[in-house]
């Protein structure tokens, strides 16, 4: 057999694995925003996030893998199996915006802003980073390293969603008489089911991103990857443990939680460039990130049910620069341009439209849709209609 | 290293890999069927998956994979993987059944029919389908294209599950005064999560049954399949949501779901034959299917709970015909001839033996039983002792 | 390409695949147990269970690692899915121990324990059998065979929550008047979920444990394990079904799968050495054995939630000389000789160091917060904070 050929095979069935693990995270994202709403919003929040895969996947396969990519070729490996893996990401973007406008926000509109998303917004920032990259050569050009996602994937998300919010506004009655109500998750055994199912992703989303297994060089590569991405994740958590704990004697899962998913956004920039140890202190300011963010937003009354700027937003920021910070060869102001670049973009461009299809077809629910859950609203159901409710 | 050692390797791995996702279905059909009964019948339920899994294939490992495939042997990978990707198959078919039947059906007289299935029943379609081929050369010889069992799993579950309804009859309540009473989803969260595990387990079941990736050509159809598998899911997804907003300006997300799972069985009969957009035409009329079944069965007063029958029964006929539609090489005829034989085979020898263990043990519990719920009376206790209930 | 990387290149995929699997423990583990218990400790035992995968793992990777191998090295696969498959071994044991001190434990002093158990108990027990081997040539070399950890994992887990009973005690009511409380189940599809994701790791634990998949040998001894594993787990499932039936005519679904993963223990040891029959009857003694064991730890007051002492203390002595038993390579007492050392080791070293973390920080919650629940005084949250209880 040739080697070109045992690699494409390896390559391919590697690139495989790597998509299904990802496809865990369709799961992951549903059961952890699940979790973390109000009973009265959860079959709202489960619509959304199938409607975000079904949507998102069809735009990218009907138009937006061309734009990204340029064409559909591959020499490597099967580019059915390349464009799998491209696909498996596309939907984390509105994944992570949507969770974030959860509670008040309608899902036709936002299942037009998915299409647009998937279809144009996203293969836009993957053309200039992994793709086709049509800025080559001009000013604009984005040399950073970025392996899976921390800017590409995560700020993306992150910017959209504070577009989102700024449009959307926050839930009815979260901000107060100057007070934060707080709303406490509806069901913790599917935030933790989902936050696991998100990490054990995260091990094919940044362990694929190398592209190849099939070198004894890139074996190596891979498997320090997905080390890698595992340690920050057990840093986050970590810390966030250890702060909640000396703050309030209290081991909030949410929080520790939502540490981990910090400290694996914050490493997905570069986990195949770092030693052993470097992921644990990215980790550990990642998780501490979160922690101080999450408050920091409820303070300018930025209203995020799931955290989700905290996690993905600062997170995908620091981790960028991180690459920058702790690899030498890497230029920290080219990390800082390719953040500001993109997070310019698609928070501007994601606003306009966002505004846009605003006039035409509200985001936000109405008072009384609220009060009552965006379930009965939305979907004509309830998620748990037989279990009788405190509130 | 021999290419064939190479091949043999690489096979027996990526059958591991894919009879792995197969196994996500176990908890994949239990969750979606607990979520969709009421909430005094969910251990039952789930009780039945796992009686199913284990029973189902103990029979097969012990009578029914010697019948379907005439012997122990393998030449291109390792038998034991080989006969795992087989026995995962096998409970896949009585759970199709046992879903439809829930809310009603005592666990017991399921189990007897259960062995048999999984040892007999079965094993017979898949030796006159994918296996020894007992009736080669003979008239009634299938000559049908089933990649990876549209036919042989889904309308197989699908005709096991009309006969055990003719005989079991409805849930007690369900058609009264002329009426179909509305029995909601209890858990809406496992529903969506049960679909999603069962979703990325359709890409073991169908790319792993192309039988091998150890070639450049075999790399490519494995991930063609899987990717068309997907669209045709995604599609399904997509029309169901569509029509549940054009008809009731309602998502109805188990609607969606079983949209997306009508979908993907409709896909399963010839994903390595479709370009990459016949799945999503194949996909939109699979889950239009679903949408347009569901009530059409309860107009019948065929009592199926979760939407196996619209599901299974109705889009594997539809996907195996499919293939004849849209392959040019593939004979529309051989398609209806495998889909007809099948069905009448399947259909009258389950409802015999159904008929015949319903002569000595009941399947159908009593309206006491119903009313108080299975849990109690099959399990002994209750799957949210906790939680006050509304009803 | 050298036959050497090609075997290095597939032996770090399959590590990392196995890895993977085993990573679905962790929410596997959580589940399970959230489910077992009763609402009010849902929250805690969920932290319980992330802050073991972050201790234990950050624990291993600094210290632990080094301890039971000797140094950072691999020839035959990349050193760093060799480590991500042990990091993913180390929180097993102590999660099998948290489960059965669970309703009544405090988090930090076990996350105490966690770290210490991680680090150095662990560790010194993978040494002297699966490592580096300091005792080897001594009186006290072990030399039983255990692939997987029968006795390395599941026993270990075992004994030191054996010690952790008899100090922490039972839950507050569980044991009154000389009469047992039960204490029912809170959440059954949890339990299932839970107990289905744990099954599907072990195929990652015990096929992985073959080490290597990249020759045709070990293509075939690698599916032989999945495949015997899984049948292990199938008639440890079937037996306690059928125990119930005819003892209550009622089929206890939590103890149905309490018997498949007692099962599932019972054949870890030696699934690679079994014929593909003798594991059904390895699995119907390991499942008996479960059914049998559980009211008994209850009458001598050893008060274990979950059922962690019957499936994996009792299962994992079962299993390590059932090697010796049924194999006639292997010497019993060899057997023997390993379970007892190691039982003697992880015991009376868990018991010093748990009795001496409890004088410095006391592990029993008072009774006050267990009548209230340990989340909130652990965690300052509520699983189900909508859900209106009966209890």
């Amino acid at each position: 057999m040739l080697e070109a050929d045992f690699k494409y095979i390896i390559d391919t069935f590697f690139t495989l694995f790597a998509m299904v693990l990802i496809i865990f995270m369709v799961p992951g994202f549903a059961m952890l925003e699940a979790g973390l709403v109000r009973t009265k919003n959860v079959a709202a929040v489960l619509t959304m996030n199938v409607m975000i895969y079904a949507v998102a996947s069809l735009a990218f396969l009907l138009i937006g893998y061309e734009i990204a990519f340029g064409g559909w070729e591959s020499d490597t490996q099967s580019i059915w199996a390349a464009f799998m893996f491209q696909m498996a990401f596309v939907g984390k973007t509105v994944n992570i915006m949507s969770g974030g406008v959860s509670e008040r926000v309608r899902i036709i509109p936002l299942a037009i802003f998915t299409a647009i998303m998937g279809s144009i917004i996203y293969p836009l920032v993957v053309n200039v980073t992994w793709g086709a990259d049509m800025l080559a050569g001009t000013m604009l050009d984005i040399d950073m390293y970025d392996l899976a996602g921390s800017t590409v994937i995560h700020s993306t998300g992150g910017w959209a969603l504070l577009a989102a919010i700024l449009i959307i506004g926050s839930r009815k009655g979260r901000y107060q008489d100057g007070k934060i109500r707080v709303i406490p998750a509806s069901n913790i055994p599917l935030v933790v089911l989902g936050a696991l199912l998100l990490w054990i992703g995260w091990f094919g989303f940044n362990g694929g991103s190398v592209g190849s297994i099939s070198s004894v060089e890139n074996a190596n590569l891979v498997a320090k990857t997905i080390m890698n991405t595992n340690t920050a994740g057990l840093a986050g958590a970590f810390i966030a443990g250890i702060i909640m704990y000396f703050r309030y004697k209290l081991l909030d899962i949410t929080m520790i939680l939502n540490g981990a998913l910090g400290g694996l956004v914050a490493v997905t920039a570069g986990p195949d460039l770092y030693d052993m140890y470097t992921p644990i202190l990215i980790g550990l300011i990642g998780g501490a990130l979160v922690v101080f963010a999450v408050p920091l937003f409820d303070k300018l009354k930025i209203d995020d049910p799931v955290g989700a700027l905290s996690v993905h937003l600062i997170n995908g920021i620091w981790g960028t620069l991180a690459v920058g910070i702790f690899i030498d060869d890497i230029s920290f102001l080219a990390q800082l341009k390719g953040v500001v670049l993109i997070g310019v973009f698609v928070f501007s461009v994601s606003f306009i439209i966002l505004y846009s299809i605003n006039k035409i077809s509200k985001y936000r629910a109405s008072d009384d849709e609220q009060l009552e859950g965006m379930d009965v609203s939305e979907c004509g159901l309830e998620a748990y209609p037989e279990f009788k409710r405190v509130i």
